[in-house]
């Protein structure tokens, strides 16, 4: 617990009404996406860089933890206060500074969320790709502590592919640029894309300057159902071999549809036999989606789909997203609690991955619907528990089996949601000892008090505090 | 000089036909594609990543310094052993180890030649993009180093977007693998995008797996002739306006075209008065690319082109080409040195640029041909000088005003080439010392003896060695 000193001293910089004590902020603070939460000691809401900067040169002076924070949406417990310490909220810097058409940039603070950003370029006929699932919620600021991707990742690439330049604060006080507002731009070590996806650990984010490109005027999509995921699988390939790159390419597994089935109230949306399903949309100009729509078609047929359908208008794309879209409220009625993993393979792999996620649900008697990213080979496996002693041990052994699978297919833990809190202690699977202290010395670099985002990425040593628990 | 000790190690290491000491021989790989050279006490040759282990080990026992290199076609130095030492050629790992189809990637070692690359996945339909202007010499280690680019970048992104992951050997001879096969992949620091770009100052890469898209059916060509660069930046606007993402948007300017209506025997390529060419291509879906260049082409004409030609065929595209492909040996029958610079600016900064170079040209007595990536803001600037100290310092002014006054537009000091060693002076015009302290701590996090390349992208300290000396 940190002394009354610590927050008077960031009350002299934020002002008394920016920082809160009590427990209940403390409580909704401490929280993510996960059902992880530990409360920290103080909740401190910024609204400028320099205020940013005060607050990290006193966390670093005094030695307390210091946490950014986004939204909140993250799935790896990654803005959870593992170690107490000073909760600091970026949610008032929330302007989008500039929208320079000329320079397709756009400006940003840390606390814009996703969909507003998204909002706010369409309206001038640009396009800022990522589009993280939770993109109503998520914060620009908490994107680029994960590097957040989406479903138009596969064609578009994830949001370091859009982040050309920061200022930030690292955890000393010391205000930083990286990068720039250019594309191309080698001059030094690329610490923008060091910093984006190292979830907080290394500096805090307080502008942003993200690349925007031409809107793509056109979009068609189709569902394709398949009774087998090596169909589906087979029907991606023939149209990658057809030369046709396409904006969204979800793959949703047989356990999922049924799930958002019984969620619809038992409404049948597949051909009995159902095991897979594809959504797929292309973008471009009018004459190129209509070419490559057929494409698609044909690549599913050819791979032999049950049914494919075609949606003619916007609100048939809606219907036929509505599936991808219901699949979370879906999976909360299934079971209390969900492990999220979403893990990725070789693009090819995934039939296998598929595979072997039913034989780990079989050996471990738990639910695995599973759905993701085709094109990027990163699922969303899902492990669905009861809320029992029993049934959480059961979980983490299938989680774990999962992991050892993925890495044996030549996969990563994390497509999209970063090791954070709930995947800490799974690195060593993934990366050698001699990895992990090359990672500990960078991180040193930036941090050498170790004061920022503490108990994050690494697994845990002897001397660290206890991990929070599961609400 | 190092001892005959460490000559006979290398020699147990890699097989003595594989060290040579020989005076050509250490001249010839001292230098780059600048006129920099600084000869090597050593160079060997690995074959394998193991031997490139045990002579990184031995280097950083000896505190001897080591240059890895890849085609020497750099245009910063950052090849030439400016502290000696040895030189380890990467020229003899030149096997493209795997291209699969079914993960869309491509397992290459550092020593595969560019367009080597480029023939091998096209002929399976497959696009890897990144295309430096060197590429039918330089290698893909070299294109990693530097994070290379090329006309396509604007489009597909530089390098750094297709490099999925690493094998590479640290200063102490530990291996490492960065990310993997997958293009999403947030498990720890994105070590990969580091070493990218890092100039062959961080590690030593011996593998690496690179993703490949399908490849874009068709491709069609435009060229429009300008009377000011004010225009031809209007047309670029007006063609992204018109929501078209060209595969090339090369920009290049009078005195450019001058120098190769010269080089060609004074052949007229522009109508009178051309101040500005625009060489755009789009590739994609036959549809697709017949709907845009029509949109390419009314762009130009809005913006005013007094000329456009659209290439019928192959043979028209590559004469399209031709005045593109000419600029670098009609420069070299200008002036015997060319400075060349490949800055970058914000793309709305693209006229304000040319004026000052112009302004430049005029006030220090240079003739500063420009060309390059208009889409991408990152133009060639080439201050040619005569052979004498007298033109070479108005030239090293010139060159300072320049990089000036790309900082004051918000630009970068290198777009493709790197900072090397020539440019290593400059590095405190873009980055503060805060920033630059910072990046000699992620140095030191991987090369805590400093071996690797020493001399490049830092400013030089009072206890380097002298720099070696243009040729």
């Amino acid at each position: 617990v940190i002394s009354s000193d610590i927050a008077a001293l960031c009350e002299s910089i934020v002002g008394a009404a920016h920082v809160r004590r009590d427990e209940p902020t403390r409580l909704a603070y401490g929280t993510d996406g996960t059902s992880y939460c530990a409360a920290p000691d103080l909740v401190v809401l910024p609204g400028r860089a320099d205020e940013i900067a005060a607050i990290a040169r006193l966390c670093t002076e005094h030695l307390v933890p210091l946490v950014p924070r986004g939204a909140g949406t993250g799935y790896s417990g990654g803005a959870v206060p593992a170690h107490g310490g000073i909760l600091l909220s970026l949610e008032r810097l929330n302007r989008i500074v500039e929208l320079n058409q000329a320079d397709l940039v756009a400006v940003v603070e840390p606390g814009v969320i996703t969909s507003d950003l998204h909002a706010a370029v369409e309206r001038v006929g640009l396009f800022y790709p990522p589009d993280p699932a939770s993109l109503a919620r998520s914060s620009i600021g908490g994107n680029i502590a994960e590097n957040a991707g989406g479903p138009r990742a596969f064609k578009y690439g994830t949001t370091k592919q859009y982040v050309l330049g920061l200022e930030a604060v690292l955890p000393n006080g010391d205000a930083i640029r990286t990068g720039g507002r250019t594309v191309k731009n080698v001059a030094g070590y690329d610490l923008t894309d060091l910093i984006v996806g190292s979830e907080g650990t290394l500096a805090i984010v307080t502008r942003a300057t993200l690349r925007l490109i031409p809107k793509p005027p056109e979009t068609a999509t189709v569902r394709a159902f398949f009774e087998s995921v090596g169909s589906a699988a087979r029907g991606v390939d023939r149209l990658l071999a057809a030369r046709v790159l396409p904006a969204a390419l979800e793959l949703i597994d047989g356990a999922s549809l049924a799930a958002v089935e019984w969620h619809l109230g038992g409404v049948a949306l597949a051909p009995p036999g159902t095991a897979a399903l594809l959504l797929i949309e292309v973008d471009g100009s009018l004459a190129a989606v209509a070419a490559e729509i057929g494409h698609v078609e044909r690549a599913c047929a050819e791979a032999g789909a049950t049914r494919i359908d075609r949606a003619r208008d916007a609100a048939e794309r809606e219907e036929l997203w509505r599936v991808r879209r219901e699949l979370s409220p879906a999976l909360k009625q299934i079971a209390p609690i969900k492990f999220n993993n979403d893990v990725v393979v070789p693009k090819g792999k995934i039939p296998e991955l598929c595979a072997a996620v039913e034989r780990i649900g079989r050996d471990h008697g738990v639910l695995v619907p599973t759905f993701g990213h085709a094109g990027d080979g990163n699922l969303h496996v899902n492990i669905m528990v009861e809320d029992t002693r029993e049934a959480r041990d059961r979980a983490a052994s299938a989680e774990r089996a999962l992991f050892e699978e993925v890495i044996r297919l030549g996969g990563a833990l994390t497509g999209e949601h970063g090791i954070g809190l709930t995947k800490a202690k799974y690195l060593g699977l993934q990366f050698s000892d001699v990895e992990i202290a090359l990672m500990k010395r960078v991180k040193h670099a930036f941090d050498p008090a170790g004061i920022l985002n503490p108990g994050k990425i690494f697994p845990a040593e002897d001397s660290d505090k206890s991990t929070p628990q599961r609400r």
